[in-house]
């Protein structure tokens, strides 16, 4: 089957590109510098239903992109999940933490409502991920 | 280095035991079946802390405690995360969701008190996971 993004996270999100695995997202909320990886495998909804090559790619990307997001951003902590409580399509987040943001030291998932980005501030931090990214 | 549990996820957790990478732990909260996987390597807080065979290992192991929790409490979802806001030791949550849950569609992160399990109750949970996770 082809793959087609889940339209919540499309409408959520801005395209970075794709990787290996994964289409990769920007989430349009400048409150934290936050990454999306969706694998590409039609049907995936929990880390089971990838091969083990397909995980580990998924935690090489994974790591790829917490690496340019602490680097890039400077941020104390990268926080990594896979919820799919409300979209299914298995999609891990990956999100810059720093003490003082809306939620520290909670987690960011359900808390508040995204402030979307002015659209150049989106723009160059989409472009710094695909440079660093390899993308 | 050798290896040694961080205090507040020693506190919060009973021991299953040991995988190739992890130690594995249950979280002593019963309002969801919750495993806690620590990679037993000194110093890591970062995916990028780890090698990629680590890496690999640590996707595999999270991904046999997530395909046991679901099977044997039936969940919905698995919900996994690293986040390390409060605790920088590296260690990956997998916890079994299901609609009508305290903080569903919600994180657990955070959510409320943790209610410990009576004894029994641990222990066959214990025991089921090293059955099924080979430990």
């Amino acid at each position: 089957m082809s793959f087609a993004l889940d339209e919540r996270l499309a409408r959520d999100t801005l395209v970075v590109g794709d990787r290996p695995l994964c289409r990769v997202l920007l989430m349009n909320d400048s409150r934290w510098p936050w990454l999306i990886l969706v694998p590409r495998r039609e049907g995936a909804v929990e880390l089971s239903d990838l091969g083990a090559a397909d995980r580990a790619l998924l935690i090489e990307e994974a790591a790829s992109a917490a690496t340019f997001l602490k680097a890039h951003t400077r941020a104390l902590k990268i926080n990594i999940g896979a919820l799919g409580n409300i979209v299914p399509q298995l999609h891990l987040h990956v999100v810059a933490r720093d003490v003082g943001d809306p939620a520290w030291p909670g987690p960011v998932w359900g808390h508040g409502a995204a402030a979307p980005y002015a659209e150049a501030k989106a723009r160059a931090l989409i472009e710094a991920s695909k440079t660093e990214l390899g993308i």
